[in-house]
């Protein structure tokens, strides 16, 4: 059977591969680099869209679309966010094709050369503070929290699908304020909120805390991040948040008058998640048979499938079906009955399991008989009947119990894959077989960072910012340390 | 004030351009013919988009999402396609920009040319076809029908906020069929939801119909589309749902084994409305002191201000206020509580005049001894009191009302404007004098059209489906007629 995917174990990259494409998320283009986002993968994309978005409303922000073509110029204002993304950028410079002179197909037009060239955005910050700079004048207009949901480009080397993508959705705030400190409370906020999507809806635990210098976005002051743990072991920056000082607002000149009268600069902010948080959503809970989906982000929540030989049979169970289905609606469970005849129930048993759909309902002639229901959890793969009657409370009550089972099962993997050390040694050797996150002391030095990661290719994933405060010494260079900081591999 | 805008009378075009500034939906950017959509304008959108993606799911779409890059030799496949887009692209040709060895900023790296050039998608055809040749094998995969949100550019000379902007959003499906009749009902299908969201929603009536040969989107086979009229009398396109025949089957060669074991192409339909919808929105409604929004799409239904001269009497206020909020919220109103004391009632009330809030309420102390609130509405501009006690019940009826009375005034207006003539003289003197939709006969030839074009800048906008039959004769020619045509200046 072609649906079979590759086992973890005999090829952890492969097995990721095969859930995306035959469990019908996403499929290769023609474009390199470039995917493209099938119905199904779309499905789970809108969920968390509108979650998340649900989320930005209620603490004050507003959605809005800046263009998708920033100027060159533009650019070259910030001088560290130039650095980040020039190197990896998709440039216009015409605006017309003509038919080639040979009658053989289309040729960039050269009469149709831009002036200035313009730049797929990688992301936003130059486009909208050009824009920040003619609305904010003064105290009244700020705060400005400003969220717009968008594609970008981002001309990367090696693409893996959802993962790393030069064309990806996301979603970016970009926020003004009065005070440093205010943007700095903004920044903390949006990172508690991309905490609380991916441990509450995503069932998956992530540290919080600060990036080295080294890893910072280009541009920012401070990067706040969440990172997860997949299960081979290496870590996936899954959403960031940035305190961007007045960076922004000195490149592009934006100055507001205080309540006191004098002009300033105003303090910034961005953040943003991607669709990558689907490939962190497939890789924290999928096994050797395909999607495992959170009940919260799952398209579909309940699959009811009919087993029947003859048209009568079907008509009894399709009659007990749609009373489950409407019970289970009510209680605002999303239910698909699968009656297509063009597929057998085996088929169907399979492509729902691959798919991730948390529960299946099977009803056949004999289970109308006994007035049950067959259940299969996907999860845990336990099969059981349970009484026709108020099944849905029974549902329901089950899907809360996958929700809850899945983040302990994903937080029992993480510390199981979290491991201290305190010399040079055992943290090679920790990183190079076990793999997960690795607690170690650092002297806070680019240098000691870059060494460990010539070496190990392990990064600072996150400086945590709560929390135990434990004193050591640096385990290279021997200098003192206030607190652990968190080492992995990386996507 | 600088908030006073020109009047229609004076100058219409500047007049739509104040509704857009001044209302703040919409700002210039530094990209040449792209737009800001600000906040207020994109949370019309946002609700545009509910409806229609809610409408769109209930007859079986799914939402998916294709690159933004298109290969450039694709653009070729389908000869008629190519002409209509070709011309006016955006074209990515490098994907690097390097610093500049001058110093000065950056420039393109010559090193980092792309072997086939990309261009911004400007529709999705092309792109989307070429995945469907891997997905559609049997007649088990059809029908398929997939919508997307998107982003497209297109390089139009003359732009205009909203109505025509080199950079817009949209959505756009690609349905695929095993049979002729069914993608015709499809395409048939899709115009009736985009007629009744005009008519429902947005209480624009529209009519309904063919375009003719020269109007036909670049790639179809037929083009139904549905034309509002404007309040300068002319006409505005405001969707279109195209019939693509075997078109784009062939040019990707996708192909279908049938029920009874043949091979056959594939039949499809397209549809696509877009940003330009707010456009419509705001020129049918609004009048010289802003905009006139529909209850059913204003982002803000209904908006309280206090007024009051001491902090004690705001409480009060605002106790009050708080009851009928919730009042409101629970039959489903969305409403804003505007106590922001940086600015004054009066100041206020003109904003929110503008931005075509339908419904404002204003409390002062004397209305809280008299146990009412003072109303004002709109689209009539009427004030009147209501009594507190019940007063969503009320509010409820009365943005019904609006959105009716705002529906039967367009209607009003077009019914005035819909002239029949008989002559081309009579023909040409309503077209230069009075505007508006006028019905004539046409022999069905595109020299005619093209005559009429040429002398009076009037194209045929509509050819109706349904409805009477009359026969006559085309006013230039004489040759015989089936029914009148829809002629109108346009935007």
């Amino acid at each position: 059977m072609s649906k079979v995917i590759t086992p973890r174990s005999q090829d952890y990259s492969q097995w990721y591969n095969d859930l995306v494409i035959k469990g019908e998320l996403a499929d290769y283009s023609a474009v390199r680099g470039c995917m493209v986002i099938k119905p199904y993968g779309f499905a789970i994309w809108e969920k968390m869209k509108e979650i998340l978005d649900n989320m930005f409303k209620e603490t004050g922000h507003s959605n809005a679309y800046f263009p998708l073509l920033i100027p060159k110029s533009f650019l070259s204002r910030e001088a560290d966010h130039v650095e980040g993304f020039a190197k990896e950028c998709a440039v216009v410079t015409h605006y017309r094709l003509k038919n080639s002179p040979d009658g053989k197909g289309l040729i960039v037009d050269p009469d149709a050369k831009l002036e200035e060239e313009l730049i797929v955005r990688p992301t936003s910050e130059a486009i909208i503070w050009n824009s920040y700079k003619n609305w904010i004048q003064s105290y009244r207009d700020l705060p400005l929290k400003i969220n717009q949901w968008a594609n970008v480009v981002r001309w990367e080397m090696r693409t893996r699908l959802f993962l790393r993508t030069t064309e990806f959705l996301w979603q970016e705030g970009h926020t003004a304020h009065e005070t440093e400190q205010e943007a700095i409370e903004e920044a903390e906020m949006i990172l508690k909120i991309y905490a609380r999507f991916a441990e509450e809806y995503m069932a998956m635990p992530v540290l919080q805390g600060l990036k080295s210098e080294s890893e910072r976005f280009a541009g920012a002051v401070e990067t706040y991040c969440i990172e997860g743990l997949m299960q081979d072991g290496k870590s996936l920056q899954a959403g960031t948040s940035h305190f961007l000082g007045q960076n922004f607002a000195k490149a592009f000149d934006v100055k507001y008058s205080t309540r006191e009268g004098t002009l300033e600069y105003v303090w910034a902010s961005s953040w943003g998640v991607s669709t990558r948080l689907i490939g962190a959503l497939l890789m924290v809970h999928s096994d050797d048979d395909g999607l495992i989906l959170p009940p919260k982000l799952a398209p579909i929540q309940v699959v009811i499938v009919p087993i029947y030989r003859k048209d009568e049979q079907l008509a009894a169970i399709g009659q007990k079906a749609n009373e489950i289905m409407n019970s289970l609606k009510l209680a605002g469970i999303s239910v698909k009955y699968d009656d297509d005849d063009k597929f057998k129930p085996g088929w169907k048993f399979a492509q729902y399991e691959m798919q991730g759909v948390p529960v299946r309902i099977a009803i056949g002639p004999r289970d109308l008989e006994n007035k049950q229901v067959e259940i299969a959890r996907r999860d845990t793969k336990e099969k059981f009947s349970l009484p026709m009657d108020n099944v849905a409370v029974a549902i329901e009550e089950l899907l809360d119990e996958i929700q809850t089972g899945i983040l302990n099962k994903a937080l029992k993997f993480r510390k199981e894959n979290t491991t201290s050390v305190d010399s040079y040694d055992e943290f090679k050797s920790v990183i190079e077989e076990k793999g997960g996150f690795v607690l170690a002391h650092w002297d806070g030095s680019p240098e000691t960072e870059e060494k460990i990661k010539n070496d190990t290719k392990a990064t600072i994933r996150v400086i945590p910012m709560d929390g135990e405060v434990e004193k050591g010494m640096d385990m290279i260079s021997g200098k003192p340390s206030v607190r652990r900081v968190v080492f992995a591999k990386s996507y």
